[in-house]
């Protein structure tokens, strides 16, 4: 797919303002946190360096910001009233990066060494609960009636990413995965978040049910999109600009698109491939270090020649469609429909 | 402190109604996470044992949702009023427990092998987060302006008790804590989630904002005469009844009230403890976990000798003071407050 020419310097400016805005509320809430938490939490948001010195590190794409503003706006509220939510749900995807990272023992995130690694396993564990608990505090904060609603869709998008982080470990240990478990997987742990982002400033901007449903139907499906493309980044992504290393999610036997659609496909590659997955399953983490670079390219090129990875290319422009579709339910003032599209291009074509 | 005799017979039912009244709703709520959380969870609550079959455990002494029954009924509530209360408060009690277990590295609890033991790390932060975020879901379900109310308090003290146990941990590291510094971080730990307990149920049922400060603060108070309790039983306590090891918070170097408190004293006894604790602080922890059972006693003698003891005892007595104080500023019915008290009577009057 071709980036669509209305994209054009419109997504960086979003993603800016997004940041921008949310960036004096995050801040303030990190800094209510007791020492040592607020170093180790602004450390992570790439605020300061290792040694606590001021740095001005990437903090990610600011994804989630960018569609809080634009979902207010989408109400007809100016974009400042989705700045709780902007900055509420950032805490909650922050707060399972910090986990995720521990659980998944994952050293390095966008190019730094990842908190446990830096300040220990029970710094990551207790600053990722500290951001979940801010969370709640500051969507709760405006005390109205709609920031209450947002406030349940929050509480319901958290528990469903846990949900998803607790299948993706389970599915790890599984020898084998269905497409269908693995997209109810994904959904929960990426497309229930970007759900809440697209949809929690509509209702902070007093949104009626049906445009918060179609915002989040809009928000689940890019979130399935822009999961699918990390899968693809996940097995053949440069580690230059991923941060990651190669072949991360084979590393760590992620059952991901690819795998489980490789896997549901038939014919001798897909036969190989789920006699070597099997294998491994049972393998101890210590063998499984043991391999070498050959190993993964092999199940790579195995995943790719029994299809897995042109069916991802396709789900993620499958799930790309059908977040666009959503917005084409309900009213939405034309330039915002246009942003919200504009936001979808970019995290459908991002370098794969 | 003898117990006073309008609290016989009254705890014990007090307790049992709260968790039977807590348990349908807890369980339901458990039942809703993926697995296998789900089952983690239920082998956490006591519900079944480490191979799935169902159990009758100890689940704890549930004093929480107790607490919260009362409350409401201080309101002029029903006593149901303020379910949603109670296992909100009990979601995130178990959710700091699974965390706080696996980052001290307790190997035990309520005489059980704790979550991390039996079902690994990773589960003990998936089901403690899954725990938090129902909570949340939990307080908000009613869709009430007065369950805002009450899910913004929880999210407050949500946050100090994570603050809390930074700051525990923080201090382990530390050559010397003020008394002043414990009290806070105890505050925090424990009295916050009292605190919220024994004003949630009110809060559900329409209190204002009067009465909701007074039943917090004596919540507040009730959290510290307990923590001053479990302080002395973390020393002196019989592992019989504790499900701890001998001197289990001076295994831990704890900065408990004891500790800090005989090393705020001055004489001899204080300058030998200090001195002993300045050179454990700078141990490894191999080295310390090598100590016999009498370096452990010769540091509870000194903590005793010191005044450390009896400074503690008396501390849990002040705050159960003020606790009950704070029941006579407001207007809360009779039978209500003499239940609160004898809540607050069987908290400080624990087996030693």
């Amino acid at each position: 797919m071709n980036q669509p020419a209305h994209t054009d310097g419109a997504v960086p400016a979003l993603l800016e303002r997004g940041r921008a805005l949310a960036a004096p509320a995050l801040r303030e809430a990190v800094g209510r946190l007791a020492p040592p938490m607020n170093t180790v939490a602004a450390y992570h948001f790439g605020w300061i360096d290792a040694d606590g010195r001021p740095a001005a590190s990437d903090s990610g794409k600011a994804i989630r910001p960018a569609l809080a503003l634009l979902s207010a706006e989408a109400a007809g509220a100016a974009p400042e009233t989705g700045v709780p939510g902007a900055v509420a749900v950032e805490l909650v995807h922050n707060f399972s990066l910090l986990h995720d990272d521990l659980m998944d023992g994952d050293e390095q995130r966008r190019h730094r060494d990842t908190v446990w690694k830096v300040h220990g396993p029970a710094q990551a564990i207790l600053v990722g609960d500290a951001l979940f608990a801010l969370a709640n505090e500051v969507i709760l904060a405006p005390g109205t009636a709609d920031a209450a609603r947002a406030a349940r869709r929050l509480a319901a998008a958290s528990r469903r990413l846990v949900d998803g982080q607790a299948q993706d470990i389970a599915f790890e240990h599984r020898e084998h995965v269905t497409v269908a478990e693995c997209l109810e997987m994904e959904g929960n742990k990426t497309g229930a978040l970007l759900a809440c982002a697209a949809s929690i400033g509509a209702i902070l901007g007093g949104a009626d049910d049906a445009l918060a449903e179609s915002l989040e139907l809009y928000g689940q499906h890019l979130g399935l999109a822009f999961q699918a493309v990390d899968d693809l980044l996940g097995i053949w992504g440069d580690p230059r600009s991923t941060g990651k290393r190669t072949w991360s999610d084979l590393r760590q036997r992620k059952k991901s698109l690819p795998v489980v659609a490789a896997q549901a496909a038939r014919g001798p590659a897909a036969e190989r491939l789920t006699a070597l997955l099997t294998a491994d399953a049972k393998k101890t983490q210590e063998e499984f270090d043991d391999f070498d670079e050959a190993e993964f390219a092999t199940r790579a090129a195995l995943i790719e020649e029994a299809g897995g990875r042109v069916w991802t290319e396709g789900e993620a422009r499958r799930q790309y469609d059908a977040a666009v579709a959503a917005l084409h339910r309900v009213d939405v003032p034309g330039p915002v429909r246009d942003r919200l599209t504009a936001l979808a291009d970019f995290v459908v074509v991002r370098q794969k």
